[in-house]
């Protein structure tokens, strides 16, 4: 329970920087760098609470998230050089904050008695879908669903590993890293040799 | 009861289909043909749960539909002639689809006590706000909202007619059939000879 | 509880006018005003009461809202003259409006014992969510976040005022005027002085 805790914080961290740095893209102002922060980091993890009824709503209940990320925004907003990360931080962070929110999401699933394929679904809903509703919000096709290196088929064979590991009795301490250390290595293995899936041919 | 359950299961195939036509054409890979398809079958159902407060949600309960929704993806993202589908075909399973939603959703809304005028609206949301959403992930403006052949309408027409129906003591059995044959009758009358709404003068 | 309701009627009508503004510049037809005017009046409120677990949602036990935005949308399609309304009343209808939503927000979330900081972003968002998703629905980047004069800016510290004079002992009856007098005179002065939040540099 704690452990899932600290994981869920470091996944808003990663995600909420994400989302800052798509809203500077389109010049949006304060409120846009905050909502679209937010909707990046909490998005996927409260589908997933809607989704399987589980209230109250995480960061509704525990402030500190959304105090942190206005304060993440006002930095975005006044310091210009709050933007000049390294690409390759960014995509390690973000290949742990997926393998982070992954696992929270199959957690909760299960604990809320779903198969263990609608598991890796909450999984991947609770890890990527953030991400989706930023590029909605930010007027974009969903990079998740372009030809671009595998990010979405980590997060589901990560979930699907976690749950099974679970399933099969391994120790929850132990499951959650060798998921989270899967789901990191995959996406970044696949950023590295350009992984990608086929698309649909007409 | 039973019945509702067949209905579903025809109308999710429909709109999933519809999705990953939609899916394809903006080149998505296999993730963005799932999602697309997903929402585009399930979504106006889970809205429609969450405004009613209807839990658990049908296909997190039932993981079969979104098994079957990914292997129709997985032929559509490998196998190029899965595509080619007469339009026909296609327009008369969706009216079929929408007509089978609409039902569902009233059937729904009556049974959580809400007045005919919002059981109607629940019908029309079930059956059209998967495409909605479909659209909006898609990022295009929504078809339903443009001066395309009366779509919505049927829905509302057909899902007043059910509700109405079964408050006037009908069989829901009867009641069921007449509501579809209505809509989809309506829908593809409205094709046939280009029925549309006015469009608000400036 | 009756003055909350009050304050409801009054903000839905100012907000699906906006909605019915913005779905008309885009010539959609009546199914596509009806629906944006409903989502502009009732998403904030809705994704509040989702949020934070209160059902049911009110337009859907209260089915009069609902008729009168039907109504509304009847008259803008087949009225011409219907959207010829100065600029000038729709900005304060809508500051209004967006006071008293973002009162409702605040307590409500009060009542629901969130914090001070998320009682006013539940404010902001019954205030401002359902023009993100007119906006979201039309295919545009959302307004509220873009550099123009402050609006949500208004509405966070018009909703933080609220929760503080009600959780410092003043009477509701009087806090509720006096915060909905700050937001509207805020937000009217913004548009007239052009007071605008600083754009991220890169």
């Amino acid at each position: 329970m704690n452990l899932l805790s600290i994981i869920d914080a470091i996944g808003v961290f990663a995600f909420a920087l994400s989302g800052l740095i798509e809203a500077r893209k389109r010049d949006m102002d304060l409120v846009g760098l905050f909502v679209v922060a937010l909707v990046t980091a909490f998005g996927g993890g409260t589908l997933r609470d809607l989704l399987l009824d589980r209230q109250p709503i995480f960061w509704i209940q525990h402030d500190a998230y959304a105090v942190a990320i206005l304060a993440l925004a006002l930095v975005f907003a006044f310091v210009p050089a709050a933007g000049r990360i390294p690409a390759a931080v960014l995509l390690v962070a973000d290949a742990l904050g997926l393998g982070l929110f992954c696992v929270a999401g199959v957690g909760y699933a299960l604990e809320a008695k779903t198969s263990l394929f609608i598991a890796a679904l909450m999984g991947v809903i609770t890890g990527t879908f953030g991400g989706v509703l930023r590029d909605v919000l930010c007027n974009k096709l969903p990079a998740l669903f372009r030809q671009t290196p595998l990010y979405a088929t980590c997060a589901f064979a990560g979930s699907y590993l976690y749950g099974g590991l679970l399933l099969a009795g391994v120790a929850n301490q132990v499951a959650v890293w060798v998921a989270i250390a899967f789901i990191a290595a995959f996406r970044l293995a696949a950023l590295r040799w350009h992984w990608v899936l086929p698309v649909s041919r007409r």
